[in-house]
């Protein structure tokens, strides 16, 4: 038996957007099914050499795989190696025997993933008629996260708006390019916010940059950036009536935006109406009318980087892509 | 750049006990000098199919690398899948970048550092006049840790016991044949045991094989076969009194032998004398006379992958070993 290794050029001619919406849903349902064990991320930090590590791992009974995504990102690399800040590698293992099937590079797969979520969570809590989406943030995921949901909804307008104000012309002009989509800079955050139908966070910040009184009704915002203690990009007073579903109630509480308002003492975790599962399996409602706001906190779940990398492992086994090498 | 991939044929041929032993004593070392990050062990149980999934990450200053080392163990495959029972893969990522720099097969790897650990412990723990080795179990590990043994002892007798009488024979003459060691085959555990100068435990046992009234003044006890919550080979009260040493705390207290005397109140966390590291280091004494019972409690560290794998990845460099792919 041989294993099958896929690298990055293999595995972007493999992916495409739909396919991560659609194993991302994949992976959502599986993970309320209870049909995954997905334990705690394990995070290694190499402060000696300004590193990060994250190791998501992920067994599901639905992709018949277990994943083991190791992701770093290591601060220095540009300027010091010229490599990226950010590396994945993922090995998918035969979910009845062990065995290492792939080993795929991981990088794309998680840009891909993480942005499909947020298409996936506009599906279900996303006004029907959205248009307008605001985006704070201008790097590679304020890029997925249009790109993903210019799949699911007609999006007409962004309004982009970065601390980095340096990135704006390229991510406009990436965007107008890539999707046709008229891109507009905004000074402030709030301009990129106002008569916004959707607000995509996607920052590495650690305070708030949207303010409660700057959204309005029937807004759904995509908390993207928050991902481990610390980390925040919204008011936390903008949790207190609004309808919280988040990816993983477990991580988000600890890792996501939701920590920010459960340390504030302004919600608790049994304020959060659902895990995103739940509503796409019709076990709770999502939207129920124009009025409400509704926020969608993600953090990241290795079942998502499973059930995306066994899709490109399929594709890539129909086409015969990659190389195959005896490990064992 | 690229990245080596080491299949378990090349591992092969690169791995020896004494380099193994080394590089478990650097492990050890670089533990106890705080040069390492070692998060806890991730576990999936993958039930549906008699599986499970650990996941040892690691990063150690001193080899400057990174490892994640993914073992399976399967209990179907051999039946249904003509595959060994026991699996692992283990990927290297630079320590400075998080470039993966080399995947290897990681079964050896494993089988082998396990043996080092005991033979490390025997440098500081055993009498230096120690010649006969009662053994408990007649597996792949209770041969590993012969073979270790033998590096760096004198060994003149070997008296195994296992309660799979088949395995016996298979035992002797493998071991006869490896090292020109008599091996004695005993009926019960106790004639093991019996005026032996080490003792090492390696069985999947769940309750005490060896029994306190058994173990002479001045023994040296390798206890390899508790990994997990509920595993047990020895005698709770033989640690009341005893010089206990263990590879690591936090893991032996929750998952070693040493979880059994803790869980019946014999002793607690505060009677262990040491992590071997800190004796190596010599910062706390070994044995310090002939009559002391020393034990030592393994349930092995991804810091022993981790240095083990660093020795192979710089071999197979050198000698020219393996394949490179790129990967990113």
């Amino acid at each position: 038996m041989e294993t099958l290794l896929l690298n990055q050029q293999e595995v972007s001619e493999l992916l495409n957007m739909p396919d991560a919406i659609k194993a991302v849903e994949e992976a959502y349902k599986a993970y309320n099914l209870n049909k995954v064990q997905q334990p705690p991320i394990v995070s290694i930090d190499v402060a000696e050499h300004k590193g990060e590590i994250d190791i998501k791992a992920c067994y599901s009974g639905i992709s018949g795989m277990t994943s083991v995504k190791t992701a770093v990102g290591y601060w220095n690399n540009p300027e010091a190696y010229g490599l990226p800040t950010l590396l994945a590698t993922i090995c998918l293992f035969d979910g009845k025997t062990g065995y290492p099937v792939c080993i795929m590079d991981g990088r794309l797969i998680t840009e891909y993933r993480t942005g499909a979520a947020g298409a996936v969570s506009a599906k279900v809590l996303a006004r029907k008629d959205s248009k307008t989406v605001g985006v704070i943030g201008a790097g590679s995921q304020a890029r997925m996260q249009l790109r993903a949901l210019a799949e699911v909804l007609t999006i007409e307008t962004v309004k982009v708006w970065s601390r980095s104000k340096e990135k704006l012309a390229g991510y406009k002009s990436d965007i107008e390019a890539l999707l046709g989509i008229n891109v507009v800079i905004c000074d402030v955050p709030e301009e990129s916010v106002a008569e916004a139908d959707i607000v995509v966070t996607a920052t590495p910040g650690k305070k708030a940059i949207i303010l409660k009184d700057w959204i309005e009704k029937g807004t759904h915002i995509i908390a993207v950036g928050a991902d481990m203690e610390g980390k925040q990009e919204i008011d936390p007073e903008i949790f207190s009536g609004a309808k919280i579903v988040v990816d993983s109630i477990d991580q988000c509480t600890l890792k996501g935006e939701t920590q920010n308002p459960i340390k504030a003492g302004i919600i608790s975790a049994k304020d959060i109406h659902a895990e995103i599962g739940e509503v796409l399996l019709g076990k709770k409602p999502g939207r129920v009318n124009d009025d409400e706001i509704t926020i969608f906190d993600t953090t990241g779940m290795g079942v998502q980087d499973n059930t995306t990398a066994k899709i490109i492992y399929d594709w890539a086994v129909e086409k015969g892509l990659g190389q195959y090498l005896r490990l064992i």
